[in-house]
């Protein structure tokens, strides 16, 4: 691996454990056993590392892989989609814990979460536009799912500072949780055929355990 | 005012503008005037202060003012109901930005945010098993309103942080898009009679500015 992606990797997993506030580049350095100059080399300070860790989420967060699949769109899409992103937002835990104060301390990185934020929000909105045209989402103005949207991105970003705040571990069941919740949003919204799918990845999905 | 009521409002206001963290105890006494071994008498830390500051929250809280009048139950009780809830997270809008870390850093202040917590979402409960009764609400098992509860929480919740985030004053048309997207939840749920309630509402809460 290169020292630079070295320094990201253990960056995560220090301001993890120990939250990015506690953790200084010193700290960094030291734990990967390269000196402050290599490390100052890479990245000019905690703020650039940050930055670049959202780059890394950016990365592996984009939906197009979902969206080219050429199965059927179904409802049982969002749910892969939503387990996915509660795992990839684990493995960046520090940085969902702390979004307020990241974004608030740092302009820079806000511009760069809005633009994430805003390329997540037009896949999401072809989605459900895809979900219209396989006719398991009504199909109503698109403005109506414009709200509805907004709810579930709001539940999908603090789900699990939520959980943390709540002293839970993620065990299975909260991501299960979360997601029934991100998913009974859009029930009133799904056609009969979308409310069949609906029971039935139900059936599947609450096992007696949950 | 008391010299413990002195400490707290002046604390609210120093953690408001430049966040708990980096606000000391000392500072706290010498914005106010007195001696550190004053506050000491009152406060023992900056986190007893904190816990107090979420038991002034708890008290204006309480929704029981709202579910006490006797005018029938509509929508536009929890159009009032969230307004205030937002207008309250403003004013202790620290507490809300830092709430993730607040809580992690002390348990005893999650306990007690648990318990406040609970007492809020019975309120909320008994609000929705009045909105069904007074025919606002569809009649549907109650258990069916439980995550919808829960989503709408977590928006209330994290709506001023979220625009705090993204670095936006606190608009009156950011409070009232909030509240719209908590409403468009219900809708969904909602009688004929809810349903016309709603858009006479949603008429006079949308004018040309917002």
């Amino acid at each position: 691996m290169k020292t630079k992606d070295k320094i990201l990797y253990k960056s995560i997993e220090l301001f993890n454990q120990s939250g990015s506030q506690s953790v200084s580049t010193n700290h960094i350095a030291e734990a990967l056993g390269i000196s402050i100059g290599n490390l100052y080399y890479h990245f000019k300070s905690k703020e650039e590392i940050i930055r670049a860790i959202l780059d890394k989420i950016d990365q592996i967060s984009s939906l197009s892989a979902f969206l080219e699949v050429e199965t059927p769109e179904t409802l049982s899409l969002i749910q892969r989609i939503f387990e996915a992103t509660f795992r990839i937002q684990y493995e960046f835990r520090f940085f969902h814990n702390e979004i307020v104060s990241l974004l608030k301390n740092d302009p820079l990185l806000r511009t760069r979460y809005e633009k994430f934020k805003n390329k997540r929000f037009v896949e999401l909105q072809q989605l459900v536009k895809n979900l219209i045209q396989s006719g398991t989402l009504q199909d109503i103005p698109f403005d109506s799912y414009h709200n509805l949207l907004e709810a579930e991105w709001l539940i999908l970003s603090f789900w699990l500072p939520k959980l943390e705040m709540e002293g839970k571990a993620l065990h299975e069941s909260e991501i299960k949780r979360g997601i029934i919740i991100l998913f009974e949003l859009f029930l009133p919204y799904t056609t009969e055929k979308g409310k069949e799918e609906y029971h039935a990845w139900r059936e599947r999905w609450q096992p007696a355990a949950v």
